[in-house]
């Protein structure tokens, strides 16, 4: 029986959405007992409002100011209280918890997940810029507030679950399981000319339009290695991407003695949620099965890195340190919305990032000294400014 | 750094000279010092004496009386004291250790691990007949001494290692790898001329010829699937089974929240000792690594009943419970021996298996009261004579 008072920032996206579901199970089943603190949500007023209602919050929060009023009305005649705006949000996720989801993507997330970091709560954290960007000052705050943080990404939470977290000395390699996106198979002269909605196509995982970009590119996968190095204190050159295309194998943990530890399933976001849930505990849900036998072959292939550069930008950026995966975490994220405004070919990318990673290294750049938090903020809008820059300089140039 | 304090039961056979073969790198590189009080080998003296004068055991036995003279020539002008045959391998295995390895095949092997359980002992467990004949009464042993129980077999060795100990309700199913055998692809028809030659030629591993046929009829997997259902106290039908032709997934554990781990890695015997010798360490060794780019691919399918009736015979056995698991595996062997021998067809192993587990349930035999041990050899020697006595019949009437 799991008793958990939560906090879910970010309830109406996809992450969130499916806690509260998971929450709904095992409260359905009697294997779990939730009370839940705060919601925060985004645009969509109406589900926020229906969640807010099923699970009775002290606050419900919407990042849009301008709906605070429709999210009143939304609540009305109840004793919910109301908020809007990124302060509120933070506002949200330092109350303390037993548990918090931390699932807001982006910068906003970032925020939020910082402040959530210092409560002592288990921070299950779906946001991903905020491990990139300042993922050893995160990781720092969370133990020195005695909570702890448990991913949920499907890679870091199956390395999570095979990982000795009291004898990581007892590892001797972590290996990234990557679909390799729905451009695995193309030939490099062909990859000119692919458009956002063919990018966006997915074949294992329904994600958003960025997020798919960044599988297209492998970014991902680099931002994921970034990640990795982070939570389970690896150097780079201990990180191996191997191609696993069907997506069962979720990652994997080598040991010193020779065996290699592997989480796997069918690709479903519930499980990795499921286990950051209920962690140290299991929690049952009507998860889908693995079943080999039906699934006849798993695949696997080194990836192409002539074709994927970024995942070797990642790795470079990692080996740099100090600010420099920040710097690739924001010029990724301009260079893959610029492509997706059709500003910007799918092959030039890479090179917007490696340009960024290359003017942000001569320049120096690094984070400033007191909030590791604002500092890595700092360093993403600079390194917005210069990926700008650097697409603009390719559109003049075409 | 593991110390230990050790002895191997069996240590000229494959798996008890890996175990001094791991040993020694460990003492090599530092990361482990052992102590050896006891080692027992087979004929081979000179292996036995060759290993005795390496690791200055206080006793060394051969199971051989006739061969304790040549066992006390080869040491002498050591200090090293020498014994022979069965009880003298018992009293080696009663005294006081850190670690034992029972890596004696057969009854034998069942008598000396029986014998080591009530150490106290960690106890490596690479015998299968103690498990398969008195498995609840064996671990309930190891418990009440104190002790612990590691399984060496691969696949055991998988899934202990990703078995949540303290947890076993989190886990919903086991499932065993199978290679599948030699003959996998082989069609029914073509089944009845199978050679002991054929047989014993395993695709991934090498091993004796009786475990050789026990792979080839599947009967080995039936044999797992009752150690499995011991040692992780699993009733059968949480208990599949798939054929894996690669062996690179030793096998997988199920949890209720829909994550599957396993445990993975080149077909190598040593990575499981390496596991139990240093538990709950992890010991360096130049183990072979996982390289699944270059593997390429990973196969699965379910295990075709009909051509390998040995794996329900075995699951009917486990149902059935009490003596008959212990039915099932001696007239397993002796069926496995009499086709070695040329008296048996190869289709016909899993008709003497079936026929006499027929006969033994309609005797009512079962393990009669006071030592498991003793029964266990009481109701193997039993099934013996029934089972010569089926193929007798079967031989009679071609």
């Amino acid at each position: 029986m799991i008793r958990r008072r939560v906090t879910v920032l970010g309830s109406t996206g996809s992450v969130g959405a499916s806690t509260l579901d998971l929450m709904a199970q095992a409260e359905a089943t009697g294997t779990g007992v939730f009370e839940v603190e705060a919601l925060t949500g985004g645009a969509n007023i109406a589900k926020l409002a229906e969640q807010a209602r099923r699970w009775r919050p002290k606050l419900a929060v919407t990042a849009d100011p301008a709906r605070l009023d429709a999210l009143r009305d939304a609540l009305a005649g109840t004793d919910i209280a109301v908020a809007a705006g990124d302060a509120a949000i933070v506002e949200a996720a330092t109350r303390p918890v037993d548990w918090i989801m931390a699932a807001i993507v982006g910068a906003a997330g970032l925020k939020s997940a910082w402040a959530a970091a210092a409560t002592g709560a288990t921070l299950a954290l779906a946001n991903k810029e905020s491990l990139v960007c300042c993922g050893p000052a995160l990781i720092e705050r969370v133990k020195r507030a005695g909570g702890r943080l448990i991913p949920v990404d499907s890679e870091h939470s199956a390395i999570f679950q095979v990982f000795p977290a009291d004898a990581p000395e007892q590892v001797s390699r972590l290996i990234l399981t990557a679909s390799g996106g729905p451009f695995r198979q193309t030939p490099r002269d062909q990859m000119t000319g692919i458009t956002p909605e063919q990018a966006v196509a997915h074949p294992n995982w329904s994600m958003g339009a960025k997020i798919s970009v960044d599988s297209a590119t492998m970014a991902n996968k680099g931002l994921e290695m970034i990640e990795a190095a982070y939570l389970f204190d690896m150097p780079q050159e201990r990180i191996d991407v191997v191609v696993h295309p069907e997506s069962i194998i979720h990652s994997l943990v080598e040991y010193v003695d020779g065996s290699t530890l592997a989480q796997m399933g069918p690709p479903d976001m519930r499980t990795p949620i499921a286990c950051a849930l209920a962690w140290p505990d299991r929690i049952a849900w009507p998860a889908p099965r693995l079943d080999l036998a039906a699934l006849g072959r798993l695949t696997f292939e080194a990836p192409d890195l002539a074709r994927f550069p970024a995942l070797d930008l990642a790795r470079q950026a990692l080996k740099a340190g100090g600010a420099t995966p920040a710097v690739f975490n924001a010029a990724n994220e301009v260079a893959a919305f610029a492509f997706l405004d059709r500003k910007l070919a799918f092959l030039n990318i890479a090179a917007v990032v490696a340009e960024t990673l290359e003017r942000a290294t001569k320049a120096g750049m690094a984070f400033g000294s007191g909030d590791a938090c604002g500092a890595a903020l700092s360093v993403d809008a600079e390194t917005r400014r210069m990926a700008e820059t650097v697409i603009a300089g390719l559109a003049n140039a075409a």
